[in-house]
């Protein structure tokens, strides 16, 4: 009892630390986060009236894109302006390592010594939870710990990829010219999400061709007012990071509070889904011991029940109880 | 009532056609199982019983490294041993044009005139169900109408993706030389799934240098006894397919039964969890009116509750009704 006791004072000390900001505070409460559980619950609800004030801006593109780099490079811009900077980088799941660490992501770690920015990567190893509950979650301790501007990194593949990076306030997609592979990808279901588009790797000879092919592809798919802004740039040596910025600032500025709103209510209501659906689960094994489990499992795997069927008794079960 | 009648009538039908391999009934029967309901657990829990016998292939690797074209290229040779095959491309989500049909898919689709190859190319749209769900109900469906062979083709990113493609009997990772990013990408997740590596477009002056690194990492992370193989392939020109179908066929013949039941375990588990969440997702749309939901949301949003409290809240009721 004791032991509870202290554990809970431990994540109320952990939740008002959070709250002024400091850098140990954020890097415990995501790791808690991570790792789910009780705690993790109260944490958050501790912390949740101190968020929602961020800006959010996701950026996504293919794996080689420079995601990584770009930030690596609006991180002194932002800074500059007295921004508080925190970033997310959500990696493809990787069930033996436990998370990717890319060559670029390690780079990017020479800024982790800085206090006013906070570098997290992220493994979406599992899919308990899931990826909405996840960024969602370490969205929510950043902005509760007052960074200004929220970074999360995606590849532009994968379902819930896709999801999580639309529901940003703003939306970078980046192409890198050359590699033809990009806007066939992109066109498929990246392009309607951009709120501003990186031509990275500016400094190929194909990046005039691809920038006609872009606007021509925009200007075609017209449906907003204004056409959606194309920068170039050359994130290895910070060409075009600066016009990017002020594109960010623009665009802040001017943004559609009404869409913003209906965003961020799309999250918490696909947050709120994944987060209840975690309860279920606990409740599911809570219930139904592993042993039962198994053996519906060996069942359906011999053909003598089918999946549907084991699912209705399980349901009904859980709602019995 | 007699509406009702008609449609089970509607669905066994369809189901004993799909066991005759009838192309239409598949076709009918996946598009059922995407659309989800009620007919479609029906007919699911009928055709259940005919399907398990099938070898699945899981196909992966970045956009753009030929997955498609090298399916293409196997198909005649797979044909020529008289084997009936089936093919589902999980395609990235797009939210807007509900799924992406890319050029080499297209071009796929010629063999779709044969009534022994059938091709399914499934978006991943939405996150209802789940895509073990989704793919697990499609191979199904390949399963019931009697292919031999079926390919699951997905991008080697994404955290679905991966656990999906892993749960395959075998699972083939293409790499592409020249792209120095794919190497960086794989060693993060992918490399320890495959069971036969392909090097494609092997015609690039850099294949020979690749190779030998893939190689040396092979050797240095061996947990196996016998080294993954590599077959180096021009996919575009159907060379190196031959001694892949080779060692697929040898890959089949020596296969470690005991590891491919595990797997096929697993699958069937997270399927069987799927459902189970698909079901209790229906359970809170029937009982959680929309317009509570939003409140929630509401609330929610102008931090007047959290997303925590709020979800204990609506599982207490779920059980409780």
């Amino acid at each position: 009892m004791k032991k509870i006791h202290n554990r809970q004072e431990t994540v109320n000390t952990l939740a008002q630390e959070l709250i002024k900001g400091d850098p140990r505070a954020i890097a415990k409460a995501i790791t808690l986060v991570e790792n789910d559980g009780r705690q993790a619950r109260e944490m958050m609800k501790d912390i949740y009236p101190y968020s929602g004030q961020s800006v959010i801006v996701g950026i996504t593109g293919a794996p080689g894109s420079g995601k990584s780099t770009l930030v690596d490079q609006m991180i002194p811009l932002l800074k500059k302006k007295g921004k508080k900077i925190g970033i997310v980088a959500v990696d493809p799941s990787s069930p033996f390592t436990g998370g990717a660490i890319l060559g670029d992501r390690i780079r990017m770690m020479r800024h982790s010594v800085d206090p006013d920015v906070f570098i997290r990567s992220m493994a979406t190893r599992g899919h308990l939870g899931g990826l909405a509950k996840t960024t969602g979650e370490a969205i929510t301790v950043l902005e509760a710990a007052g960074k200004d501007f929220i970074l999360v990194e995606t590849l532009g593949v994968g379902q819930d990829e896709v999801e999580v990076v639309k529901l940003a306030d703003i939306v970078i997609v980046i192409l890198t010219p050359g590699t033809g592979d990009d806007i066939q990808i992109f066109k498929a279901g990246i392009m309607e999400i951009a709120d501003v588009f990186v031509l990275n790797k500016a400094d190929s000879p194909d990046t005039d061709k691809v920038e006609r092919q872009l606007k021509a592809i925009l200007q075609l798919s017209l449906r907003k007012e204004e056409i959606t802004p194309v920068v170039k740039t050359v994130a290895t040596k910070g060409t075009g990071v600066a016009q990017l910025i002020d594109i960010l600032d623009n665009l802040i500025s001017s943004a559609n509070k009404q869409q913003q709103e209906t965003r961020k209510k799309k999250l918490i209501s696909w947050m709120l889904r994944d987060i209840i659906s975690d309860r279920i689960y606990q409740e599911i094994a809570k219930r139904i011991l592993a042993s039962v489990w198994d053996e519906f499992v060996e069942k359906i795997y011999r053909r003598e029940m089918d999946p549907y069927s084991v699912a209705e008794r399980l349901v009904k079960e859980i709602k019995g109880s």
